[in-house]
């Protein structure tokens, strides 16, 4: 076995310099990192084609959006927002008198990463959780997916190379692979915070893990979503075979191995995307990321079309073809424990309402997923239903389809239990907020402060003074 | 026993309207709050003083200081900064396609807050947690502390009155008693966090159940804290008397029954503010807050007062007058699991240290608290021992003592476990985080967006537009 106690303490060791190392290091550190993903796509394809069956075109995107995402974050950190510079100036005239306070965001220490087995590169070694703790000067120690072990030791070579050519102090990444390794990564003392991408099971474990430590700390899973879609009676009338075509494209899409594939479709009984849709689903076999996936998409299919009331309207009943059933609402209620339990591959369920109280209750039923969408046509009345779709997800789409989720600002990739265990996102600009916590320094010399909090704002950074935001050129703080 | 059952499910019901009222009506329900705890504070200190054995100064500005809390949530509310409003716009002509993403902060939803002991205004039932919750638009109900019932059910009659006053929806705040009543909150399904200020013992149980309901919520505690102090040899000399009366009026304060109470100080061997000490310690045996807490003091000191090494340097050994213990670090480290235990009430321990190593070491050995602070000189070499001091604490002290906690934009009150238990304060503007989630609209109409997410905004708050941040008059979003 690594020697795990070995390599978190050198984590630990490097987590005071990699926590001074200022905004622009640690940006040249993430753009170095994506300059040699980029470089070596060809080789790094072809290594994820061969463990992981996906194709070409989809794994080259997907180095991109690594690539894109960890330069994002270097963006992140030069903007400086990320830092939450708040200062309030002293009062020594008010009762009781009131100190200089200056806060920020500092990094967390060691995060261990637990890489995820459908995205070999954008949520695995040099994914979003690594490019986000690193990026605020967090040392990763990635636990690889075991489903593209390959890809992932030559990502972390590269990573550590970069790293290495830029300066970065030792222990500031690492890769381990096996069962016991992630446990034991998780037991560390030296590791701060754990993020993870996986299933339900192995999350919900990982998280009384945490918390069951000498001393718990925060557990950032994204674990299951069934990510529901409404249909209303007007959309389906308007666009019904649109929307069959788009449905298919999505819940197939990587072969519905997506944490955000549309897993619940709630359309208006008879409707014309339930006519429409089989003509649009596949009928071959496709060859799934693991053993572990395969069998799971078996026992799913199996106990879905196994529920009285639920009809197979595309696909095969026995073999793992990409499978369409079809109930009517009052069948998902009843057999919720079955049909409101997420099936990872190219599966999905159209309910039917039969009037909006029908679809109303359907919906109070549902727990919280990452997205909700909803196809409706400009006259409807859709106020009810956003706020049932705002209380029940983290991503609410109006057009369009779940799948495929933009690395930018405003994004927001995490929703209410299962679908995360914490009100943070692991896309996009915030998911730095994970890996970092508050510090406020108190009638602090400004020789000891940090130079985000320094009088004048040597950073150039937005920040808060005395309640108000000022952005860097009109920072009054003299 | 209370109909738990009934009050949440009227928080559930609460929540949704709660939510949709606009800033100024929730600016206006705290404001209100705040008005009549005024207009009641003579009453309310009397009840207080009778039941909880604190005078009626402290008492008077504990009122005020929650009431200045409640307006300080009203300010946070209307400069907008809190929903933190992130737009990106869609690009059709990015492959793949951009979509209109436009995120902003919701609020969580129906919280349970426990209240404190020690501040039967401030951490109590319309303490910070209350309010912060409150603000963002959460039901709160909260569980008393039976220190202080008649206090807590007045107080609760005030708010009350207050919300129904300003049509705040039924179920926006309730009050609820007992130690099942509290369990059973924390197990309710409509319960969506937690907060709790209290001990150790008590916060590691809710925080297990917390994450072992069906859904596992968020848990924020206040669970303990040393507050080390270090003193330099150069201070000790300057102003070791100064920094002994100083010491003295923080440890007693409040009969030290305050989360930050300066409960380990680092000095000098041989150090003045050792010879001087004593002479501000009192000898009376106060009268605590509840009998909880007069046992645990007494049990504390046994245990403290029984380590080999230990001297007691003033108070008495066997009555619980305050106490100061001294100790040198070498014992410090060889009973850490004694002296390294916060005693809730005034008692300090004084420890000796022969040199900066010996410091160090003994630092290394601390846990998280919500503050440290430093008694140094100009011309003191103090960078290292800032960097371990940022490491444990939420808020570093430069001078002064830690009790006495600030209400501003920028204060931390929190640290490293087991100070609190997640990245977030309970004191300050940013304590409403704690309470919001977020959510994301993809490709949203424009009349089916909350306003601050609306074109040229409306709300007239700060919000980052295509990675940018914009203040109101800035904001160039059309």
């Amino acid at each position: 076995m690594t020697d795990i106690a070995a390599l978190t303490e050198a984590a630990r060791t490097a987590a005071g310099a990699t926590a001074a190392a200022d905004d622009a290091t640690r940006a040249s550190w993430l753009r170095a990192i994506a300059d040699d993903l980029d470089g070596a796509v060809d080789e790094l394809v072809e290594l994820a084609m061969a463990e992981t069956a996906l194709p070409d075109a989809r794994l080259r995107g997907e180095v991109a959006r690594t690539t894109g995402q960890l330069r994002l974050f270097a963006d992140v950190l030069l903007e400086g927002s990320y830092l939450e510079a708040v200062l309030d100036s002293a009062d020594p005239a008010a009762t009781p008198p009131r100190p200089d306070l200056r806060r920020m965001l500092r990094p967390i220490g060691p995060v261990a990463v637990f890489a995820a087995s459908n995205f070999p590169f954008a949520f695995s070694v040099a994914g979003g959780d690594t490019a986000s703790a690193l990026a605020v000067g967090c040392p990763v120690i990635v636990k690889a997916h075991p489903g593209h072990p390959l890809t992932s030791r030559r990502t972390a070579e590269l990573v550590v190379a970069a790293l290495d050519r830029l300066g970065a102090p030792g222990g500031t990444f690492a890769l381990v692979e096996g069962f016991d390794e992630g446990l034991a990564l998780v037991d560390s003392p030296a590791i701060q915070a754990v993020a993870f991408t996986g299933s339900l099971r192995a999350g919900r474990a990982l998280l009384e893990r945490c918390v069951a430590r000498e001393r718990p700390i925060p557990f950032y899973g994204e674990l299951g979503s069934l990510n529901p879609v409404v249909v209303t009676p007007a959309a389906d009338a308007a666009r019904g075979a649109t929307l069959a075509e788009g449905l298919a494209g999505s819940f197939q899409l990587g072969h519905g191995q997506f944490c955000t594939k549309p897993g619940l479709v709630f359309v208006p009984a008879d409707s014309t995307l339930e006519d429409a849709l089989p003509d649009f689903v596949g009928a071959d076999v496709p060859k799934l990321l693991t053993e572990a996936i395969t069998e799971g998409f078996a026992a799913g299919r199996s106990r879905a079309v196994a529920v009285p009331g639920v009809e197979v309207l595309a696909g095969d009943r026995d073999t793992a073809t990409p499978l369409v059933l079809a109930a009517d609402a009052s069948t998902l209620l009843e057999h919720e424990d079955v049909l409101l339990e997420e099936v990872f591959g190219p599966a999905t369920v159209l309910v039917r309402y039969r009037d909006p109280a029908e679809l109303r209750t359907a919906l109070d039923h549902l727990e919280g997923s990452l997205t909700m969408t909803l196809h409706a046509e400009p006259e409807d009345d859709v106020d009810d239903l956003v706020d049932r779709m705002t209380e029940r997800a983290g991503r609410v789409l109006f057009s369009g389809w779940p799948t495929g989720v933009a690395v930018g600002w405003a994004q927001q990739h995490g929703g209410p239990w299962p679908a995360t265990t914490t009100q943070f996102t692991s896309v996009g600009a915030t998911a730095v907020r994970r890996f970092q916590r508050p510090v406020v320094y108190q009638d602090a010399p400004e020789h000891l402060l940090p130079p985000a909090l320094r009088d004048g704002n040597p950073l150039g950074i937005p920040r808060r003074v005395d309640g108000r935001l000022a952005l860097p050129s009109a920072d009054g703080r003299a």
